[in-house]
């Protein structure tokens, strides 16, 4: 029963893609697989576009494919469902993020950690089980397997939900697995953008003490005022850093430029936690001595898997949390791009996808 | 009651200690503190050489403090108690790793982390809380807090106790408290040194399979053969490190000198650990990619407090654990010293303090 019915036939779609590195995005007509037994074929109504957007379609990673359709922050109404869909019914509201694939029999896999399972399929640039290249949200419709896609909560409010199934999970996954979600801990966060700010809210819903952690003394009032942090700590305030030093449990660290640790290890308590969750191309050097002589650690996290980011999405409806978010037409994607790349966004662009791409 | 008692007096000190930073150890008479309340005067039988003493007594670290006495692996028998002790009387066998005083107030120090105290006191080349110097057990006596002085198990033969005091705690701390400690767990020991065959020995008494990582072929019939490892990885051989990767729960790194993570990081299962233990003071890059893509975590550790002290060394007497030695003479030292240098030791030089300082 895993084979797609001979009478499915594979699902015309249309979208914007990239065509080379300048990552330019125009529309682009292509089709995806047929909706299979496990699929569902899911019309897309908004579109987060995520900061690695912009890296895959401008190959700053160096293993683009093209065209390429970028998204993976994908809210939408199921219009099919196949024979055997358990999860989904027909005019459900569902969510994709990053991943659309994975082995299934590994031991992550088999641990619900889909996003460390070494043959993944990510939602667009990735190979699928067929060998044809997947391709993202920038689009009217996605097929999916069930299992890859994330049950929308009813009340929440779905463009601001987008963002939270990449930026969302990214943060709520490592907060989960280390233990840095429990009330009266200090947490710091470092970057106030798509991943920073979704982290504090986050956090304060943990009921957490708060305190971005910034280059931008611009982002103070924002941090305290529209976000609820309780403190502002600026990055090259040398008192500020001496002031902190030894004050919290753990920090997110979201910024994915290059930056030294030291300060940010020294800023932890014993045994406090430095979490790496923005993806850098310049590794840092590793704050030694620090870190053994606080019992410090450093973990790096990509993402989460189908059932963090379930349970991320219901813990967001349950406290109100979305994404801050500019609601944009398809055809200011490219303008996007270009703001984001400035880091121009609070926070997030997402696109709406039914009502302008055309 | 924290006052020594007016008839107590100093008690005279015969040692051999470093004047400058060629490091040459000479004999050298100097005096304690009288013995105090909660204080234990330990005539010393043993002292472990840990390669930190080398550079200490040569002042590769830039605060060593003249004359030293170094040696922080002592073992001893109690020849006089405080009037206020209950841990020790006259007769037992105490041991003494490196700390010998910390605050007792702080969050650490209440946790019972006095090596991550900010105020510790370490046995040799620190300021005491009178602000006069320590002095290690290179020496005849040596006068200490209860607190800091470690129960010696009956059984456990004293000279191949002696460095458990320092190496033993520092592989055994971080062992149990990041969970390193289960049967059937996969466990590398980088570096077959002092730390290194002390973590084999641990590692196969929690019935860990154990692989030791080394850049020395040779040491693998030692590490196989002598210290029952279950295998032995050539870090140089290409073939050995693509075998490996993904296989370790995780990994103690026991190498101080300059090394790559990178390999490391990768041998490492999804969630693995790779703790820091030898100070390295040219800091490595932090491997970002690979910490991140498997949920990885480097943790640094520095020693271990006084409770997990005790339990490491009852946990070795009842395994039978002792390090591997070569008991020497004291007028030896110096020759120790350059041997130590050249790793030309298996595995830890102890000198016969009782017997041989004269």
């Amino acid at each position: 029963m895993e084979n797609t019915l001979s009478n499915e036939k594979e699902v015309p779609v249309f979208g914007w893609a990239a065509r080379e590195s300048s990552g330019i995005l125009s529309p682009f007509s292509f089709s995806r697989r047929a909706n299979g037994d496990r699929d569902i074929t899911i019309k897309i109504l908004f579109c987060g576009v995520c900061h690695g957007d912009v890296h895959f379609a401008k190959n700053e990673l160096g293993h683009s494919l093209y065209p390429m359709v970028p998204g993976h922050e994908i809210v939408g109404e199921v219009m099919k469902v196949g024979q055997s869909v358990t999860k989904f019914k027909i005019g459900d509201i569902a969510g994709v993020g990053p991943l659309c694939g994975s082995c299934g029999l590994c031991s992550n896999c088999s641990k619900g950690w889909e996003n460390y399972c070494s043959k993944q399929i990510l939602t667009y640039n990735s190979h699928d089980h067929d060998g044809s290249i997947t391709y993202g949200g920038y689009s009217n419709k996605i097929v999916v397997n069930e299992h890859f896609a994330i049950m929308m909560p009813k009340g929440l409010p779905l463009e601001g939900a987008a963002p939270l199934l990449c930026a969302g999970s990214t943060v709520y996954s490592p907060m989960m697995h280390h233990g840095l979600c429990q009330s009266g801990q200090h947490l710091g966060v470092v970057g106030l953008g798509g991943l920073g700010h979704v982290a504090v809210k986050f956090a304060k819903a943990f009921k957490m003490k708060v305190t971005v952690i910034s280059t931008s003394p611009g982002k103070k009032e924002e941090a305290l005022e529209r976000l609820g942090a309780d403190s502002f700590l600026l990055m090259n305030d040398q008192q500020q850093l001496q002031e902190a030093k030894d004050t919290m449990d753990g920090i997110i660290d979201t910024v994915s430029g290059p930056h030294s640790l030291y300060p940010l290890i020294e800023m932890l308590k014993t045994c406090g936690k430095l979490i790496l969750v923005g993806a850098s191309v310049t590794p840092p050097i590793l704050p030694y001595m620090p870190l053994m002589s606080g019992r410090k650690i450093i973990a790096g996290s990509a993402g989460g898997g189908m059932k963090e980011s379930q349970d991320m999405i219901d813990f967001a409806a349950k406290h109100n949390i979305t994404a801050d978010i500019e609601v944009i037409s398809m055809d200011y994607v490219n303008t996007a791009f270009e703001r984001l790349a400035k880091n121009d966004v609070k926070y997030r662009f997402v696109i709406d996808v039914a009502n302008t791409l055309k």
